[in-house]
């Protein structure tokens, strides 16, 4: 077996065998194979694509790349949850205490934000101490007392993937239904789980804009899931519009306190219940989603889930008064009101653009190693389908220095389409796949 | 402008513009592109091939990567030829000296044998003090004086085409027309000539299997010949069965002198005074195609041709006499005879094979570092459609070693298939295209 056959392979439309899967993934990730051959081999994968089995073979074959961990130590199912991103997507910090609180450990390893998207560990870092960096051993410790750790990619985990992303993000080979697969599921399945509930969204603010593309995705994803016994239920849900009214990373965990107090409801609440409840399902502490959604709800209204957040909050070294006393959590310097220029519907709004605004103000990263300002970011009220009056209050921007304030106000501004007739609101859920 | 952007644009199938196309192969060259980048932009250009003007502008940026060689003060017209490779192929020793005695200058920059097929250089190298490493002002010398000159690429021409083609090499990019065409052209066009007659090969023992895939090359060629503004003859010729009878660098030499003392016809004499006619006709000194090849004709039976080849031969610093008493050049160490096993017409013959054979005596590189045997090399007499009875001597091995005697000629005779009816002969030259 050599490299450039399996490039010429692939190159003439050609499935791979598990074995040259195999050969290719540990020639490149013990460092035999150049950056130039592995670079023309992805770009023949991104236009030739790959089938179910080779798509399961490579997420194998990066799964092993690294460490595995088990959890069979600890009683009970494990179920994760993932999300293709999006802005305003906090499920994770609502979803994580309610299922836990369920009775279903929730083992959940998760990512930092990057361009306009967030991260779950930069949001949960915004409250002071909490760590993400558990060692494995405290990591297993948490969800045994807690029933839920959530914490970042260790370097032990899928090292393979962190080597071929960085190379897909120069080769513009990045947007392939195959490479984004084994790339999410190798990372969750390294995590130990039995069920993962996928959320993957579509939309202005989605990597995958058309609905088709992630359906395609979800599919591709529930396919490797079930290669390797996973159960798994898939959600299309929609990233038209921001999730929930708060962008920013303490002000996602402040929005995620107000939906597990019970105080916030609408798209967020409606989402995190959905997904929770799919995955209670899942952990068999349900006979359905919709079962599994009722306990959600009533786990929120007994207290128990935000109740359980703060323990986790407390178990992984985070200031607990400051989730039970959110008012309390240091003011950004500047709060700049924002009203609307216009009358009328509104038709679309461009969440990508609301992503880069928050960005711009100190919530998100462009590269890598940019810092985080943590309170950061944006209040942003209006939803497709609202009716704004001119000078109505559409939301608030928060940061450190005034400099960047009437930019990204012109941003934000630029977000919003109107029109002079009620737009249907868009379906939040728009199709689950099991 | 940015290099991921490109492999971007590539990869969706979008036309690259020439300023494009400029940046990325001067970011190459100049290194700053990285070859992992590179490979990917190469394999997308594979896949979703380039317009007529995207090949004309890769040429264009490839040919100004280095130097152009400016022949304007030599007088007259400048034309060459360039073939696609072959076994047995040494028309370029024969036409060369033809259009040269016809008043037509050759100035013409050759390669080296890689794999099965031979290289104009090292059958050159095989006379004895031949030089194919002339300066830049002996080469005008010679051809001012002689009308045509022989040499290889010196490291100023085209050097982005050096570059990229180590690349494709080893990515599995190197079977694609536009990256073929512009590495070709680029080339050709730092010679500095005004006309090219182009061989495009196809068969058993050519790049190109298909005719319809030489064909596809051919046109690619003339079209960009022609953005260039120069004059170009394409010809489709036969490549399932060796040319001429002699294959090995010394051997062929000696079969490109029986052929220009008029002693030799068949195949190899009537493509290489149809090529040349052709390249006398685009110097201006024929009225048609047809009338070179009169021309050509004429200067083989009356010494012209032959007399110019010694006084090239002897400008290029080569020993006149081992070509002009043929049988005082050394012999080979060993010279084995073979006969047939079968009796029967032949039908097939693998062309490729009896390159590689050649190959394995010593005529030829596997790698671009091997050394050859000048000597060594294959005399091989059957031709399709030829009756051939057990027992009959059917060629001649020529090495230095007994070692791989047995074994080459086992291959050999894999080369041959034999059928009880009389196959058809192909047909030499299959089209030409102006």
């Amino acid at each position: 077996m050599n490299t450039v056959e399996l490039i010429r392979k692939k190159r003439n439309g050609n499935a791979f065998t598990r074995e040259e899967i195999n050969f290719f993934i540990n020639g490149y990730t013990k460092n035999k194979t150049p950056d130039y051959q592995f670079s023309a081999l992805l770009m023949a994968i991104f236009l030739k694509g790959m089938t179910k089995e080779e798509t399961a073979s490579l997420t194998e074959a990066m799964l092993y790349s690294g460490k595995v961990i088990n959890l069979e130590s600890i009683k009970g199912a494990k179920v994760d949850k993932h999300s293709t991103g999006g802005v305003g997507d906090k499920t994770s910090l609502i979803l994580a205490p309610i299922v836990a609180a369920a009775g279903v450990n929730v083992p959940m390893i998760s990512g930092r934000g990057l361009g306009h998207t967030g991260g779950t560990l930069d949001k949960l870092e915004s409250i002071p101490g909490f760590r993400t960096d558990l060692s494995l051993s405290e990591y297993k410790k948490v969800i045994k007392k807690c029933g839920a750790a959530l914490i970042g990619q260790t370097k032990d985990i899928a090292p393979a993937d962190k080597l071929i992303y960085s190379l897909r993000d120069v080769t513009a080979t990045v947007e392939s239904i195959p490479l984004i697969t084994a790339s999410i599921m190798s990372k969750k399945l390294a995590a130990g789980i039995d069920g993962l509930v996928l959320d993957v969204k579509t939309g202005s603010g989605a990597f995958m804009r058309k609905t088709s593309d992630a359906v395609e995705l979800a599919n591709s994803l529930i396919n490797t899931a079930k290669a390797f016994d996973k159960k798994v239920i898939g959600f299309i849900t929609d990233m038209n519009q921001p999730l929930g009214n708060y962008i920013g990373n303490w002000l996602e965990v402040y929005e995620s306190v107000k939906v597990l107090q019970g105080e916030t409801k609408g798209d967020l609440l409606e989402l995190s219940i959905n997904l929770s409840g799919a995955m209670i399902y899942l952990g068999g502490k349900a006979s359905s989603t919709k079962e599994g959604v009722e306990i959600s709800h009533s786990l929120i209204n007994n207290g128990k889930a935000f109740e359980k957040f703060c323990q986790i909050v407390k178990e992984q070294n985070g200031k607990v008064s400051c989730i039970q006393n959110l008012d309390k959590y240091p003011k950004s310097k500047i709060v700049e009101n924002v009203y609307s220029k216009k009358s009328g519907y509104i038709s679309e709004i461009d969440t990508f653009g609301i992503g880069m605004a928050a960005l711009e103000l100190g919530a998100g990263r462009m590269k890598k190693d940019d810092k985080i300002e943590p309170k950061a970011g944006i209040i942003f009220y209006p939803k497709i389908g609202d009716k704004i009056k001119k000078g109505e209050l559409i939301g608030e921007l928060r940061c450190e220095s005034a400099k960047k304030v009437a930019f990204v106000k012109e941003m934000l501004y630029n977000t919003l389409s109107y029109k002079t007739t009620k737009a249907s609101k868009p379906k939040l859920i728009k199709r689950i796949i099991a």
